[in-house]
């Protein structure tokens, strides 16, 4: 029998590529894959590890009849890898990518794709970020996580629905938000705590008495604080990539900072009470998904 | 041999007040635990759990030979705990309290002990919360857990060794900070971001699409968050007991997110990068003691 994808070709082979490699494979969903990277070190340990059957080196050799195409380097690369694969992609080839923020992408696949744009259906795995490298790649990573895929209104159905498949094939349980509702989720819900941790943190850092203050600093820092030990780079990039709705979640939390300080002012012990009950019974009832 | 303390007296039976109990019990430190509290069930099933060895029922009595009286109720209810024991307290009696905040704390007691404030060492353990009850208490909850004790200028030295003797035996590492300070750490580094997680929970669970933005919230929001499930009476007395220290960060972490959000603004890649940069090299490095 066939395998669903005869063959996968993944540009960046770290935890996200690597384990959505692993996963098809073990799902016996994938023909071939192959691997591109900048760095050949990471691709020669990712064949070692059984993550690909060959290291690509004609780009345009590749993409020309592979089913689909994994971006899975930070967002920053992509528009560059759109304008290399472009030119080649095969009629048949869909393209879809794993990266945090998509209206970023989305504008980077139109204007480099343009005329094969339907081609890419967006997506954004929702695993990882605490390990990372083709060697912590792990074939169960997206079991029972979250991917959201982001469709464009060019989009074939079928389209939609054959990456659908491949992550599913990985265990994945797949949902579809617009690219605009996926930014504006994510802003909220990931891209603002880490701002708000980074930002806790390099407040105190700054202080002569930092030591001292983070000697008595105990489980409620350290959780609140998890976040802000993430790659400076990587959030640098996010954060930039989805500007506009992280400035308007910045700004509506500034404004909630504003209301619980002049509650704070004001003595206002009933306010406080409400706000803090309104935010523990919506956070003791929510339960990860 | 004589146990180091003939004869203690607990305020409050719950989590802080019975596991002092039982840890002093357990290092033979204590020969009778006396236990007053608002609630019948708590103190009979303390007994029951063999943290009292009686339930005191006339405060005068039980305080006027006490070795120690420890005050483990919300700090809101002190002022009127040194109102009742200080006619009674013996000359040879010390005082202490396992509250979050001191400067308030302090106040109450220089009012309401008066000229028996020199008798009342101000501490606070830094263990706890997330379970609490009488039935939640551990011989062990202190062990190798901080305890800041905040002295007065009018304590005598050696009552004060007392007072960490106690928490020693208890296994605690015990240090020394005025209140002020005390309360500024604490600001900072506890009472700060309990707000500021409560705040984020509270501005998401006001909108229309709260159900869907939850759905995607993952780990990062999971640890980020995990403190706005504490008690709302709890963190209300606590905000408003240290409220200008409170105020102090509050207004210092909004200018903090202000640059970011100007940073944000102007698309300034390297002073994002700078910040969280900074931020993670402290997160990663800072390790709970």
């Amino acid at each position: 029998m066939q395998p669903t994808f005869r063959k996968v070709v993944i540009f960046g082979v770290g935890l996200i590529g690597g384990s959505f490699a692993l996963a098809l494979r073990k799902a016996g969903a994938v023909g071939e894959v192959v691997g591109f990277g900048r760095s050949q070190s990471t691709l020669d340990e990712a064949k070692r590890l059984g993550i690909l059957d060959r290291i690509g080196n004609d780009v345009a050799a590749e993409v020309r009849d592979a089913d689909l195409v994994l971006l899975a380097t930070p967002v920053a690369q992509m528009d560059e890898l759109f304008a290399r694969i472009a030119p080649h992609l095969g009629s048949q080839t869909l393209v879809t990518d794993g990266g945090s923020t998509k209206c970023d992408v989305v504008a980077a696949a139109r204007s480099k794709l343009a005329g094969k744009v339907a081609q890419f259906i967006p997506g954004h795995p929702i695993a990882g970020a605490e390990k990372s490298g083709a060697a912590a790649s792990m074939a169960d990573l997206y079991q029972g996580k979250k991917v959201v895929l982001a469709p464009l209104p060019e989009n074939p159905q079928a389209s939609v629905a054959r990456v659908r498949q491949a992550w599913e094939a990985c265990g994945a349980v797949v949902s579809e938000l617009t690219p605009e509702e996926h930014d504006g989720v994510f802003a909220a819900v990931s891209h603002l705590p880490h701002l708000l941790s980074f930002a806790l943190v390099h407040d105190l850092a700054q202080r002569d008495n930092k030591d001292l203050l983070l000697s008595f600093a105990a489980s409620g820092f350290r959780d609140f604080t998890r976040i802000a030990a993430s790659s400076p780079e990587m959030w640098r990039d996010i954060s930039l990539a989805n500007r506009d709705a992280l400035l308007r979640e910045l700004q509506q939390y500034i404004n909630e900072l504003s209301s619980l300080q002049q509650a704070l002012a004001d003595n206002d012990a009933a306010k406080l009470e409400e706000i803090f009950s309104l935010a523990r019974e919506v956070r003791s009832t929510w339960t990860q998904q």
